[in-house]
């Protein structure tokens, strides 16, 4: 028994092996060849993509004209989103000075594959025909699949540096699948209303990505210290992240509300709190450094907690001043949750977070959903008119006689669903991934793309001869072998 | 006496200090709150973004699908026009070696103040409803609030590097009022027509820049010549905001005209006007060095001038070889500008421009201004016909008389306004960013991102240990302390 | 006779001069002013642009909306693919350590001029009004018109570093005139669809380009080896153009294809097999390394196969499932090609392709063809239903008792043709840019933006000392000498 032990404990904690030559290549290739079986198995067009359907959709509904199509209500709000999941994240999570490849490239790769997923799993839950067990697929259903995506990306984040690709595959599989249940759960059990997600995206992926990153804490992380930090470039990267995200985010909050006011007045509110988050993360920022300065952390992530915070309620009628205010004061809680927060998540939590998530998504989303519970409850007749309440929030069927007071509280209570099943979720998960088989990098080589990337070998080709006293005091061979080289690209 | 002379002196050539922890955050939330108060009492959705009366609306104006909102007409200009504001100008600004953060990040914090007050300026003067006090916003309220914070942003051009960020917070709130106040006088009471803005925006924003820029002097800025140019990656950021800024230029000069053939024209007379710049600008940058080298500098500003010259012309019947023209000529004197005239006003005229504002907005706005007025009285009624000149021009109510030729004499006289307002109002903001309380850099000290942001020390983190015959010649962070790190960003 | 072979000899065989500085601004200028000329004889507003005559369209087919206006159904479409233009292939093709101002610049100018050159060759062929003599153009035509530059621009990506912007400018002429030609013959006699441009853009432009290498082999190319690679930082730049055309390309396949349910599909295609390009690139990529490493190269490149291979077919109703397996198979097929068919090439074939556009534009563009005629053919009246299939495949007209089976054959000769065009002209204007007339560089100075840009002296200005037991080593201009300067930006 004591060998068993051993040999327990060996395969636990032996060296760590990144070699993911096997298992990288067999996860993408049994993963696509699944999706290609189950698609084949379940997805068509829906009536508006379907030349025949739409012939047929045409006239059952008298519609003269193609415009009416719902690919340009959506489409333009679809692309804007398709930019912040691929561009926006993607670019945000390359601040790190060795780790730009690993931020936008595995971004990149668990979106093409969450994508998928999730079209799948969201259309069980909620395009199923019963009749012909078939899905059917829109482009209302491509803006949720990146919506979906958009909750493991979240997840990411937290763990960015310190997964191997194959983990991060397993992280979107999971994310992908809980989040179709806990979207499931609070949109339709609950009826809640969340068209930008600031429960069922932002606050559900942050607490996932938290929970994951708590189960797999590093406590030799600092072995790593010199590379969790930015370069002077790498920021500027992750400022097209940042911009990208917050210009877009009005379509994010919008992309999916009804049809006519409601986008139109998602997307200013959204406009609105993302402009005053800006000026008191500026605020804070100075604030606390010694002679004012800015910190470029602050300015990449907390600028955007309005966006996330007005997830839920942008759609409704909070009205402009109350999305500055909603802007207000999440710009200010999210940059100290930067300065304060996160370095004692890490000191007392043993919770690792490298973008920080929990000022970003975790608790600006968990606000959005208060906030999105209190604008619900105390909407009223006069503001809305009764056929505008019912639009709003969907009073029909079965939850025709709810009142607002009511749904102000399904809405908190789905805030709470989501923070659970990220929770739970996520320590699940990360029990999963501390199985020593995914290729994780060793507490030394975390941040750095080495190990998974073939970083360009950039001083062979050209050699720099430095001259001291007219001798070559070296060639550049020399210092390729002390780390030199990378730091200047 | 003396001593007061004396004190008076110290006050305002004591040793600079540009400790901005007091006055930013002030600055910062004195403003944010007073936006949110204003908002509070003034600013509403407007009839296609408030559910109660989108439903009104639609039921008057028998609108039977809400593809008729406004929202469908004009949000992908927007965001377009989004993308111009906060990577177009953020990102044109990043092509100083040291001082990209500040290019592209004191680019946000203006912008996202700015548009807030723009909201409220442009709405007291175009869209208070009288009965109610209440100013009503939509999407092209938001497009307005973009366009009214590009003159700001044009004028941060002229300022790039010498300014403070609390400085800037003053510009723009001053260069919006100003704004507000020229755009009444141009489009409604001299009842012009400037949908690009080359009168209220560029030359308006151009010479209000220049103007704080020649107030602002410094006769010993050449303390900081060593920081006053680009890096290759510096000059690669800044193409990505060229590009934006050209790819959407023509969603810019058509956001708010006239629906239907109006916003068609528009974008493509813009398209081609740009198309044109281009190959001008090669031509002249290349004419210029002795082996025909291009310079990055004229790629990244005069390829623009063609869309900032189609600014008035953009929307009207200025024919598409017309188009052509006009940029082929705008990207000669843009370049032109670059080579001789930027220079020419560094040493005479005591003006220093930073991006060359001058040549890429003044100029070229003006000149927008006058073929404005040149295609405008040139309209006959055989190529617009009768109704089409009526809405073109807005010849109705007050102004049902008036001719294509007095149009015209009005277009002229409305760029002559909109610089006067640069001029008057710049001089006049110039004075007061002459008070010693604003923390601006020292001569030695411009262009330096270390001024207000927490630049990464890069250093500390990778040592690179370099050997000579085996022996340690030094450590990385010897390197620092003579600013190496940053240059090798 | 001697004399004579001499002086040839010594014509095509003497020292390369790269001076431009006469040649690059005569063809920009007489270029530019033939296009004003042509544009003022020939191009007119359309139907949809002009005031006048948008009033009388509308009456005449009873539209009461604007919003039925091409641009609206269009323009969004068009910024997208704008996008991809610009910053798409341009900041693709920045990756080479000292070559991305030439890639992203001369992408610039080539692009600047082709689309204005392509209004009117695609006007000449497909616009052209018998009874005026002029061409409409609208917004479907900017469209069309950048799809045409996008064939240069393919066939740039095999040119990328070793031709001069003159020879780009005689390429861009060259190819968009026979890009005009076998477009009519593929759409227009063939009666092809086309949509995306698999065979019209991706096939022809990729063997254009190749074809033309091959003619320009530079034997001693190995000269230059030490430029033709990346930088960690210029990978990331190449990124933002891979995702840039990532996340577009559904618009760039969907842009022109019918209103309606056509466009819905087209982008729904699209968006699903680029989803599955990207995994099957990652699994060969990792497989290909000893480790499991990924290249930066596949993710670049063979992640957009996909789209490419969709050009044809996204448009029909390959279903999902489809979509996934083209997506798939063109994954692995352009990543083998990166890894074995492009050293191939160039040590068997010597043909140099600096981008690999032979992997990712020629191959895939050929086999979307071919999948294209697969889909054609396999089209069933109970899928489409018959007025699906009429306006589908446009069986109107002279083709109304076309069967899909002769369309598919039809659709794989336009392949043929596409491919035919391209070797052919390829050879043929390879065959003119070898006058020595042309300012290319030497075998030894290719890949340098040196040879083409001002490139800022990034050294001068902060000279970093560096100390050795209290002594300075050197002072960084004498780095300079020795090119350490270029590889530190």
């Amino acid at each position: 028994m004591g060998n068993c032990v051993q040999s327990t404990k060996d395969f636990f904690c032996g060296p760590k092996n990144t070699n993911i030559r096997i298992s990288l290549p067999a996860v993408c290739f049994v993963w696509q060849i699944a999706m290609i079986i189950l698609f084949g198995v379940f997805i068509r067009y829906d009536e508006e993509s379907d030349v025949r359907l739409w012939e047929i959709f045409k006239r059952e509904h008298n519609i003269t004209s193609d415009i009416e199509n719902d690919f340009y209500f959506r489409y333009p709000s679809f692309q804007d989103v398709h930019v912040m999941i691929f561009v926006g994240f993607g670019f945000l999570m390359t601040f790190l000075k060795r780790y730009s490849f690993g931020g936008v490239g595995f971004n990149f790769l668990i979106a093409s594959f969450g994508l998928q997923w999730a079209l799948l799993m969201q259309g069980w839950f909620h395009a199923l025909d019963p009749a012909t067990g078939k899905i059917s697929i829109g482009v209302e259903s491509l803006i949720n699949a990146d919506f979906c995506v958009a909750g493991s990306l979240i997840a990411y984040g937290a763990l960015l540096g310190k997964v191997s690709p194959v983990q991060l595959m397993v992280v979107t599989l999971f994310g992908i699948t809980l989040f179709a249940v806990e979207e499931f759960i609070i949109l339709d059990l609950l009826h809640c209303r969340d068209a930008g997600g600031s429960m069922v995206i932002h606050a559900f992926g942050g607490y996932y990505g938290l929970a994951i990153s708590w189960v797999l804490y590093r406590p030799k992380l600092y072995q790593s210290k010199r590379l969790n930090g930015s370069l002077y470039h790498s920021d500027m990267f992750a400022m097209i992240g940042t911009l990208f995200l917050w210009m877009y985010w009005p379509s994010f909050n919008s992309a999916i509300t009804d049809t006519g006011s409601g986008q139109h007045r998602a997307a200013i509110n959204t406009y609105l709190a993302l402009a005053s988050s800006v000026l008191t993360t500026v605020a804070i920022s100075s604030m606390s450094q010694k002679t004012g300065k800015l910190d470029m952390v602050h300015i990449q992530n907390a600028t955007l907690a309005g966006g996330v915070a007005m997830g839920t309620a942008a759609e409704f009628q909070i009205m402009p001043y109350g999305s500055l205010i909603v802007g207000f004061c999440c710009g200010i809680i999210s940059t100290f949750g930067y300065l304060f927060v996160t370095p004692f998540l890490e000191k007392r939590l043993k919770l690792q977070d490298t973008c920080g998530v929990h000022n970003l998504h975790a608790v600006p989303g968990m606000l959005g959903g208060f906030i999105g519970a209190i604008v619900a409850a105390a909407a009223t007749e006069a503001v809305y008119s009764r056929e505008g309440l019912i639009s709003t929030f969907d009073f029909e069927g079965a939850f025709a006689d709810r009142s607002v007071g009511t749904q102000g509280g399904f809405q908190a209570a789905g805030t709470c669903v989501a923070i659970a099943f990220g929770v739970v979720g996520g320590t699940g998960v990360g029990l999963i991934l501390r199985l020593p088989i995914w290729g994780d990098p060793a507490d030394d080589n975390c941040f750095d793309d080495e190990v998974y990337w073939e970083v360009p070998e950039e001083d062979e080709s050209i050699p720099p001869v430095l001259e001291y006293n007219n001798h070559m005091v070296y060639k550049h061979q020399d210092i390729t072998e002390s780390n030199f080289s990378v730091e200047q690209s």
